[in-house]
Order: structure tokens, then sequence, then C-alpha cells
């Protein structure tokens, strides 16, 4: 035990170990976690809470700032332990959950979970579980990896239970940036005008009376899996790219770009990479999740600053980072989760929004979420908070996969994470559509001509030209719309 | 003519005829025009160029702040003038344009067009067309009954064409707040914390050497068709003011709500209209276009501010408001329309936006544009801006129409505008659905028991269970998924 850790010498008694916290969660409580996308989850309580549930048959409804690491979600949702979930999850035991109807998910957008709490739009938390590096001694905590909705659920929680991580440094604190509206719904200004602005305190304020329970653990965030860059992600990757030459050739954008926001994945991490040998200079971030490339970036001297809401990285990258905060910790910063999100600040700094799609329309409508209509995979997450309000909004995906028999550019997408309105750019591995400025007969042809895998663009051009004989701003076959997908079900493949 | 409205010497030698103006606007130019839902629209420069265009043969791109009044936009489509328009419409002729593939439509939220404009993200304007009602001493000049984005083509475009309306009165100076960003895409915080917050100019900056032509006008905007309640208006009204009193007892709102913004249409005067006789008090709106019921709200002493970006009433109430502005000065602004709908400010302030759908489906999802997914109606306008962004979320439409041959509650809705993700409150005649906190599964069978008409109950209720069956986080039957709006059209009816 390091009780160094706990600076105000009142909270000393309240540890305890992670099953005697378990205790203080009860049947149809609310709990909100820490943890962002696998970044300064619990890894203790919960996962012994897990454990209780199983044999006493509980239930609880648990918010956290996205995924968890490990298999947390994965034990809870086995344990039979959560009646509903939000706003967000990767986790395959608790998504099999999700879709059979076990397990009732609220797939939000992530800058708005928090203000739907304050705003009574939610039901009140019960108890919070948040990781902590160290309680200062004003009782305000030092959050590890990810700040989330953590400074939300400390304000609003009834109780609070705190894992303070030995395995952090507490050299972590200065990192995070934290600034809240203080009376919702009466908001002031958030005055941030740029990535690397800091407008808050360095700890996330606690009535010290709240805390019901102190464990300590030691345990590192589940590291990030890095999957390598393949044919298809360099080519989507050097699409991109060479949009971006071009934009500042015709003087739309300069070399620095504008902050850049990516979301999770290989094909993000590939995007970024290919700057490393570019012209492009003085980089910024103003992003959700900071992955590998991002520090490997900062090293190679092209990215000057990121923020984001946590720190989702490699072991390796994780040591090299957390080993050398004296070295990094002027480079990026990390916030509430409706402040690294919130639409005004995505609109006020121009950000240019990398995101990724399970599929996407002729008309450029983009589903992040659902296999075939129906069955989630993980969640919007904040896709919609910052494709909506981008200076640029770019989706990317595969133009078909599984030995081609899915073609992910579609004549409808069978449900709709982001409208045409809110969709510049579209990328696939066979090429980029640029869509601004044109109507939807026209994204359409641009779409065939530059994004479709070539064993589906007749197939695909047939559809369209048939839609158009029938007239409308938005042309479909109705009856037809979903007949790749039903195809699929049907035969195995989308092709006719 | 009346020259003193020109108060800028060197401007005088301007004044020229609509018919001349109208050659200004040459084949392929992109005119940026003033216009925001009949208020403030060119009244005699875009006409004279309909009559131009239909001899000569020419095209334009025509972009406004939203719909023109009269019947420009359907004098421009009926003769072939237009090529591309932006950003919303309501004409009939210019509709059958669009649905048949001859004018291209570019259906953007109303907030984003100058934004596209500023970033380079549309092509640039070559020639503004702006009503005002007179021009001041330093080339400055005052717009008439709507904002729109007349700042943003005033600053953009190369040369400016300015129609002065004689039948408006110059008393008009000081009901507009003119404020934008100076430095796109670097921009500075909008400091707007509330409706009445007025943080910028009286007048519009304009360099006075792009002015091209001065053309005098005299005649007022075209009125609003007040129709008057219905039972089913009454009844969603009477629904909606039902939950916010609910609400004030909750102890989640109190007695003055927060800002309100609702769409046009007699749906939104018959909720405002029911605010006339309740407990409510000291209400405000921040909102895109005031209507009949704002002033009458006012009169009432129940509405104390309203801002927007037009005015559009009827004819005995534009003479009771704008023959009165000493009275109603302080109690409403008139701002750009990317100040007016910015998501930032409508997060910031807590809106609670009202709009209206065609259809909605069992999850929430909305569309407000499409009929059976190919046609257009009019477009998204500021709604998308709004509901993804306001503290709640309403959308109203009625439960079925034409003896109830169309349900307007489906298994899914035909094309997407707003996703399950930006909806709280579904209302039609027969109740209202509060989706607050539901998963998607919930939010159906709340749908199903409140909102659908008694005809379709029972064939939604299957559709769902059947859904669930197959399972899913959203179930669907993806081959049904269209039956209904398929079954209207070979049947006359969405019925089994």
């Amino acid at each position: 035990m390091s009780y160094e850790r706990i600076r105000l010498e009142s909270l000393k008694d309240k540890v305890m170990t992670a099953e005697q916290a378990a205790l203080l969660i009860n049947n149809g409580m609310v709990v909100g976690s820490s943890g962002f996308t696998k970044a300064g989850d619990s890894k203790a309580v919960l996962p012994a809470f897990a454990s209780r549930a199983k044999s006493e048959n509980i239930k609880i409804t648990l918010m956290t700032g996205a995924s968890l690491g490990h298999d947390t979600d994965g034990k809870l949702a086995e344990a039979g332990a959560l009646s509903k979930r939000m706003p967000f999850q990767v986790d395959r035991t608790l998504r099999n959950k999700i879709n059979a109807g076990e397990v009732l998910f609220i797939d939000q957008h992530l800058s708005e979970s928090a203000e739907l709490l304050h705003n009574k739009n939610l039901p009140p938390v019960d108890i919070a579980v948040i990781e902590v590096a160290y309680i200062d001694r004003d009782g305000s905590i030092v959050p590890t990896t990810s700040v989330g909705n953590s400074v939300t659920f400390a304000a609003l929680a009834k109780q609070v239970i705190l894992e303070i991580n030995t395995a952090v440094s507490e050299d972590v604190y200065g990192i995070h940036d934290i600034y809240q509206a203080e009376d919702y719904p009466y908001r002031n200004v958030i005055p941030i005008v740029a990535p690397w602005n800091k407008i808050g305190r360095k700890t996330i304020p606690l009535d010290p009376s709240k805390v019901a329970g102190i464990v300590f653990t030691n345990m590192l965030d589940s590291p990030a899996d890095i999957a390598a860059a393949d044919p298809k992600t360099t080519a989507i990757a050097k699409h991109i790219l060479a949009f971006f030459e071009n934009e500042v050739l015709l003087g739309h954008l300069t070399d620095r770009l504008l902050p850049i926001q990516a979301g999770i994945g290989k094909v993000a991490n590939a995007v970024l990479m290919g700057f490393k040998d570019s012209n492009f200079y003085d980089l910024t971030m103003f992003s959700e999740v900071l992955q590998d490339s991002t520090f490997d970036l900062i090293d190679a001297g092209k990215l000057s600053f990121a923020s984001a809401s946590s720190v989702t990285v490699s072991a390796d990258c994780y040591q090299r980072v957390f080993g050398n905060l004296q070295k990094y910790r002027d480079k990026f910063v990390l916030r509430p989760q409706n402040i690294s999100n919130t639409p005004g600040l995505i609109r006020r700094l121009g950000i240019i929004a990398i995101n990724t799609a399970i599929e996407f329309d002729i008309y450029g409508n983009v589903n992040s979420t659902h296999i075939s209509g129906s069955k989630i995979m993980n969640g919007i997450g904040g896709s919609g908070d910052f494709a909506r309000n981008a200076y640029l909004s770019i989706f990317v995906t595969q133009a078909a996969s599984k030995e081609n028999v899915i073609s992910h550019v579609l004549p409808m997408v069978s449900h709709v994470d982001h409208t045409e309105h809110d969709v510049d750019i579209l990328v696939t591995d066979v090429g980029l559509a640029d869509l601004r400025g044109l109507a939807p007969r026209e994204r359409a042809q641009k779409i065939i001509d530059n994004c479709v895998h070539p064993d589906y663009k007749e197939q695909l051009q047939s559809y369209f030209n048939r839609a158009c004989e029938r007239g409308g701003h938005t042309p479909h076959v109705l009856e037809e719309a979903f007949s790749w997908h039903l195809r699929l079900a049907d035969t195995g493949t989308m092709k006719k």
C-alpha cells in the first residue's frame, strides 16, 4: 500500500479491498466509471463487482467515458451484471448480449453523456468508480491516462470509490486540463481557441465526504493492439495524403494543415504515419484518443501538440511516454470528453476529422455501427461530434472485403449514423471522392467512379441509373435498396 | 427614388433599373442572395434575371439564406435559370425541377453554408444581391427583415448589387446584431451566453468599391400563410405543454423553461400559442425564424426576448411589428444564420428545439425532407443544427394522414435526416414518447405505445416483435423495412 498517495489525512481510513468496495454497489444502481478506450479504467472494483454479481444475481446501469480495458465489460456481461450500458463499448461478449437484447445499450455521441447527466436527461449517478494517480491534499483527485466523464461523475455521484493505481507515476500531475461549466444549463464560454490552450485546473474537484472507499491497484492499462499497415490501409492513407497535398497547392490549406482528429485503429495510424515523410510540419491534433502514431510524430518533429481525452498506446509506447513525462508533458493534454468532443470547439478550431465507416452509400450516408441494419459492432463514439462540425469530414473504409463478397459501398446503408449533410470526403483503397459542393446525383456518380470496388462498379452504376429513371432529389429503387445485404445473407455474396 | 437612403455620396451614381442590374449576372456565375424564409429577399433583381435567363438561356448557381419569397424560386426554375441551388427551398416548381434532376440542389444545415464559403469548401461567390433598408455613410448596409448569409456574401462576393427597399422603414437600424469571425478558419469565441446578448455591429460591413449596382424597390415581403390550428396540431401542442408542465413539477425545468427554437408552420405556432394561457412566464426564444406567435406572446407578456435570423409574419403582424418598432426593438434581434444556428451556442444556451418531421421510425430516426426516400419536399433547414445540440430535441408529426392511408410512424424511415442519437421526444396527435435514457428496443415499445395511430398499432407491434426474434441492438426485418412505403405505392394504403 502507498498511503502517501492519499494526501488528505482524513481519507486514509477509507482504504479497503476491491471486494469490500464492490459491496458498496447495489442492485439497480447507476454506476459511473472512469475509462476511455481502455485508458484509466477501473481495474479492480468493477471486476470484483462482476464476481459478486454473478453469485448474487444483481444488475446495474453502467456509464463510462468510452470502452473499458482488459475484459472488464466482458466479465460484467458474462456475469449478467449489466442491465444498461452507455455510451460506448467494444467487447465481444457484451456486444453479443446487447444484440441478444439481454443488455440494453445506449449508443451516445461521446460529448453528450455529461450534458445529459447535468441536465437531468438521464437518471442520477448513485456511485462513481474512478481510477486516480493520487488524492491531493484538498481531496481533489489526479486522474491517470484518461479523463473521460470522470469530472461529471465526481461532481454528480452520491458516493465515490477511488482506485489509486500505483503503477501510474504521480508525475502525471499537470497533463490534464480539468474544466467544466459550473451552473448547468446556464453555461459560459469555453475559452479554447487553439489545441494547446489550457483553461482549467490540474485536478478533479471532489467533495471528500462523498468518498466511500479507496482501493489500491498496481496494473497498467490494457495495451492497444497495433495492427500493422496492410496494402488497403496504406492505399487509403496515400489517397488522403495526396488530397491534403493538393489542398495546399490550391491554397485552401497550409503545410501546417488544421488540427487533426483521427478515430482509433490502423487506418488512422497509417494516415498519421504518412505525415512522417511528408512536407507537412507543425501539425496539431484535437482528438479524443491519442495512439502510438501521435507520439511517433512528436518524436519525428512533425507534430507540435495533441489534445484528447485519453492516451491508448502499445506497451512500448506507454513506457516511452509515461516514463519520460518531462519530455512529453508540454506536448499533449487530456481533457474531459465534453470538452475534447464538444461541437462548438470542433467548429471553432476548424478540425480535419478522419473516421472509419462500416459501409457508406452512393449519396454519402455513413453507417459506423451496425451490421445489416440490426446488429451493433461498437458504437458511434465521437464520430458524430466531429463529423458534423469539422472543417473537413473524412470517412474511410475498405471498398470490399472477405474475398470481395462484401462491398462496403452500397445503394443504401442499412443504418445511418452520419447523413450526407455531414460527409465531405469518402475514401476507400480504390480511391477518394471529394463531395464538397456536390448535389446528391453528382455525389453518387463521383462515389461510383472513385470509390467502389471494380467487382461492384457496374452493378452499382446500374442501380443508380435505374433509380434516376424514377426521379427524385436522392433517387432510389426502394424495393431494391437493401437487396445487396439480403443477397449476402441468402447467397453468401453481394454480387449479382 | 429615395436617394437619401444612399448616405454614401459616391454610390449615388450606381443606381440603375432591376433589368440593368440583372445584366451584371452572367452565365455560370455563383450568386449569393439575401432572403431567409420569405424575409428580406431580392424582390426585383432576381425576378428580372429570371426573365432575362429565359430568353438568353443562361444559368447560375444560387445560394441564399433559406427560401425566397413570392414565386422568385419558381420563376427562376421555370426560366431554367438555375443549375444549382442551396441551401434551402420551399417552392413547388423548383421542387419539381429538383426531383426531375434538372436543378441540382444542395440541402445544407443552415449554419454551415457561411462556414463552407469562408473555408473554400464551396466555389467563390461572384456576385451578391442584398436587400437593404439603406446604405450608411461608411458604405456599410442595413439589412431589412432577415440577415441570413448576407454578411458572408457581402464579405466574399466580388461584386454586390443592393436593393434598397423603401417599403421598409429606416427605423430597422438597430434590430440586427452583425457579428462574424474575422480570420477563418481561425476563429475566436462567440461571446453570447443569453439570447438577448448583442455582440456585434448594427450594419453589415461592405467595401463600397464592390457595389456594382443599386436598385430601388418598394414591396413588402411575401406574407406568411398562417394556417388555423386544427384538432391534430392542437392535440400535439397539448401533449407538449403537458410534458413541459411535468418537467417543471419534477424540478428539471423552471416556469421560465429554457430558450425555445420552433420550426416554421402551424404546429410551432400552436405550441407557442399554448403558452399564452399557461403558468409559464419570462420565456425566451433562440430560433431561426420568428412567426406571428412570437409577437403574440410578447404582447401577452409571456415572452421577454426572441433571437433569430428572420421575421416571417402575416401582413397584419408585419404592420404591428414594423409599424411600432419603438415598442418591439428591445424585444428581438436578428443575427446572421451562422450565429443564430451555430451548434456551439445551441449547446451553450440549452435550447428546447421543436421541429417537424415528415415521418419517424420505431427507433426514433427522423425523416424531415423526403417522400418515399427519393423525392425532396423542402430541405433540412436548421433542424439538424438545433436537434443535435439542444437541451431537448422534440420532433412532431401527425400520426396518420390522407384518411389514414399513410402512417407517419414506420418500421424504418425511407430517408434519415436525424438519427436516433439526436432525438429526445417524439410527438403525434396520438401522444408523446419521452425517449430519454432509453435503448433502441425500449424506444420502439414506447413509440408504438404512445405515438402510432390506432389503425397501425398492431401492424407496427407485429413488425417489432418479429424483428426482435431475429435479434440485434436495433432489430429490423430488412426485407420488410420499406414494405409500408411500397404497399402505399402499390395499393394506395400502408395498411395490410
